[in-house]
């Protein structure tokens, strides 16, 4: 009997659940499930009363089928005599809080609140808390709190105290009549297991817990409302689970349902992202870990907390127990490329791309990959979408400098690659500064296809870059915590060693190059000091004035 | 019997001739003749020995075919019986210079130096002589030679002594045999009237000379090369006239020619961009009047003498007798908004221009119309050329600030022509400060068609600007400087009064949007001074890295 685990990954649109052998980490089977109400931005399901802007709910049965068809369907593609399920881990997104009532029903599921908005499941996007947030940050930054600076001195609107914030303001009868607020991953392990637990990672990145200090005292939350000064007591319960951390087995109901036999364990569950570090390979101190899409996320293992500039937050146990996981971020990264391509790419460059059935993003990759480091005397600033990591200022806004009557579109394209590597530089340098350090540089992520990007991103760095091997690597992190609550690993590192494959390939840094660039980065860093950190800079003054 | 005049414009390409009745300055006939050998910048004619890089020469037979064909084409347009030939007006490109025999032939005509390249007109545009010029610049600012701070601290290789010198240096058996270096425009007048004269307007812009100062001083040429010692002495001689002073009379032998009868007064000639200040209108101080094109050319009259900051020069006499012409400059304007058209529009907007038969320009202006000011928040400084006045550096280049995701081509677009109106502002409030008033601005050339650029120009000035009714400018210049040679008005400002048309229309500026870009203005200089003044700025840099 092969000994196997599930990893199921709960994205913004889909559940995909793989079914992983515990030795090689190999995938043998995959499943994915389209949630049927998608993110609801609109319309309740079955309601026609518009929802406000920035609102972005999902409903749970979703997560529940979820469970029921794609294991069904994995089961389906293997031998089911020939094989064990011997635990199950999960990824989710995050903030995606839900109001359930003392058994874990949702209160969107009962009659009496099924039609108010509040009841249902806010997604992690849900942005219209915003108002709540500011005023939680507000009263925080007046305090003094000290939770602020591990987060950046910035609580985002996506997180759990603005969210309920949200509904105490507006729907007071739902925070009432609500037992509990669960993020929908521990949701989801409660209704695997019988346990309601609260795990580590949403909990500390997105809910302020800190396992020494707590979460925010109730004189805190007191002078936030006086309705929630009890709320983490009375109604965000449970014990708190690292990633992996056998929560307990799987229910007989859904064993019986599956026709599996034998305890299954069911580990802690981790965020989406985090997920993929670990799928990525990454479970210690050293190597930082890169998600590269639209934005990019930077994660990172260390023995200490210390607090850095413009993080998203520092955890411990966050993504692998007995570390401080560090999350830190850039707020556009391929949407900057996305944004150069859609508006200022003339026509020409589409024809090209059009006859050789490539991409425009391949044209200007081709042309850009031969320049040499400043030969176009460009230098970009990459703030197209503010500053997340170290300025953690939404209003920045991105910048081109060295323009002439002779530059061209590829040269600009180019410009702007280099501009978010140096982005990175920065953050990679904040943490050395403070005594974390980082060694090499694990990618993965849409825009690791780009082999020109990568090489500019190992020469402005200076670091080797690896590429992580794994298209789906949140579902096999998740595998991965499965085969550690299963006690089939003592630890993830263990785990990882074994399930994740080695890089791709290892992009080194151009040594003579990496030269050049080191002189077009003083450059850059005097930018950022120039327009990001003066208060009265004319990047300011120009978001003041667009009024 | 009706009284005209001749105005004969030497442009880069092409002469043309106009026939303009003296009192209500209207163009009765007109006249064109294309250089039959153009721009020689390839080939001498009838050699296949290639030309270096940078040159630019012409063949004076050209200029005397000129006058021969197109006076004769324009007669024959109207009644010669009917009216009287008074006077004629010449402008003329410079610095666009020729060695000479003292009888006034060609080098290049005489059979001993006809291969010689060096012994043909260089045009305004030759920029083979950039090396002698930066030693002239250098020798210059170490002697702190006086005239050095009228033209901006910068002598351009474009002008009278780094084109000599370079004949020194290369070809200096054709220093040695000419007898004179004469700017094409006195030679013209010279074969017009038999007299040998120099034109205050070219000699002082581009020939280093001042009405009180005179030339440099021999100590500064001896400095430069001991052979040109004595060049001003030995081989630049004529005496000095203003513009439209009269010289001479036309010769006989051209009155024979095109059957004309009666004294016919000859002019002072001038530049081509000068004159078309006065066929502009602009003959007087308080009125600045701007070439709007690729780049844009600012002229404007004082009592005064001033130094000023980056200005082309400021020459007593130089476009109006009495007063000190000022010349400033921006190095590219209408070239900025070419290269964005041309590099960085999207298929859709041209597929937009192509459907409605309209150009790109029209896509984006209409677009950009409905803009306020700073709504888009972007700022640009418009360097994609260098900067010319105030801060004279060729290496500086353009930037753009302000972009985000949402950032749309046709905000950059009137970001772009935005840059373009401060930097003009710039100019305005120098000459300000330095007691050189102006109270409107004129404006003539191909920009003043974009009726929003107009708009943006007078809400940023915040003065009315004048659009200048003539497509003729420079020619109807001429003829204004005939008339006055000719006494049938005693000075230019009297003759433009009656010869120049009204502007076609005058642009007001919106008060409440001259308040909000106050307010992007205050910005924009904060720009000039981070990049422009700062010697280590990273605009400076990225020019050094660009190696």
């Amino acid at each position: 009997m092969k000994k196997y685990v599930l990893g199921l990954d709960y994205g913004t649109l889909s559940e995909r659940t793989v079914l992983v052998d515990i030795e090689t980490g190999k995938i043998d089977a995959v499943a994915t499930y389209e949630y049927r109400d998608s993110v609801i931005d609109e319309y309740l399901p079955g309601s026609d009363k518009k929802l406000p802007n920035d609102w972005a709910l999902q409903n749970p049965i979703d997560y529940l089928n979820a469970v029921e068809l794609t294991i069904a369907e994995v089961l389906k593609q293997v031998n089911q005599d020939e094989i064990e399920i011997v635990g199950i881990g999960v990824d989710f997104t995050a903030c995606t809080i839900l109001p359930v009532k003392k058994d874990g029903t949702p209160l969107c599921m009962t009659d009496e609140y099924k039609e108010n908005p509040h009841a249902w499941v806010k997604l992690w996007k849900h942005h219209a808390a915003q108002k709540q947030a500011d005023f939680a940050n507000e009263v925080a930054e007046k305090r003094g709190e000290a939770f602020l600076p591990r987060y950046g001195n910035i609580i985002s609107s996506e997180w759990a105290i603005p969210k309920v914030m949200q509904i105490v303001d507006e729907a007071p009868e739902i925070y009432k009549n609500a037992d509990y607020f669960v993020e929908a991953s521990d949701w989801i392990i409660w209704r695997l297991t019988g346990e309601l637990t609260r795990n580590a990672c949403a909990a500390g990145y997105k809910g302020t817990w800190h396992k020494k200090d707590g979460y925010p005292s109730k004189d805190y939350l007191k002078a936030l409302n006086p309705v929630i000064e009890n709320l983490y007591d009375d109604k965000l319960c449970g014990s708190m689970v690292a990633p992996g951390e056998k929560v307990g087995n799987l229910s007989n109901e859904w064993k019986e349902k599956f026709n599996l036999s034998g305890d299954i364990a069911v580990g802690g569950p981790i965020i989406d992202a985090h997920s993929a570090a670990i799928g990525g390979g990454v479970s210690d101190p050293g190597t930082m870990f890169m998600i590269m899409g639209t934005s990019t996320c930077h994660m990172l293992m260390s023995d200490k907390e210390v607090l850095v500039d413009g993080i998203s937050g520092v955890v411990e146990d966050g993504i692998v127990p007995g570390y401080y996981g560090y999350e830190a971020g850039q707020a556009a990264v391929g949407d900057i490329f996305g944004w150069f391509v859609n508006n200022n790419v003339p026509a020409e460059y589409q024809k090209i791309a059009e006859e050789r059935g490539v991409s425009i993003h391949d044209v200007l990759s081709e042309k850009a990959s031969k320049l040499n480091p400043g030969e176009s005397g460009l230098l970009a600033v990459d703030w197209w979408n503010g500053c997340r990591t170290p300025l953690v200022d939404a209003h920045l806004s991105g910048m081109i400098l060295g323009l002439t009557l002779n530059t061209k579109p590829e040269e600009i394209y180019r410009a702007l690659i280099e501009a978010t590597a140096f982005g990175t530089r920065v953050i990679i340098e904040l943490f050395s500064e403070k005594g974390v350090k980082i060694d090499r540089i694990r990618a993965g992520g849409g825009l690791t296809k780009n082999q020109m990007l990568l090489e500019i991103y190992a020469d402005i760095i200076g670091l080797p870059i690896e590429i992580s091997a794994s298209e789906q690597a949140s579902a096999l992190g998740a595998a991965v915590l499965g085969a550690v609550a299963a006690d089939q690993y003592s630890t993830i590192s263990d785990a990882v060693e074994k399930m994740v494959e080695p890089p791709v390939k290892v992009v080194t840094p151009n040594i003579e190059k990496n030269k050049s660039y080191n002189k077009l980065y003083e450059q850059y860093k005097k930018l950022v000091d120039i327009f990001g950190r003066d208060e009265n800079s004319v990047i300011k003054e120009l978001y003041k004035l667009k009024g």
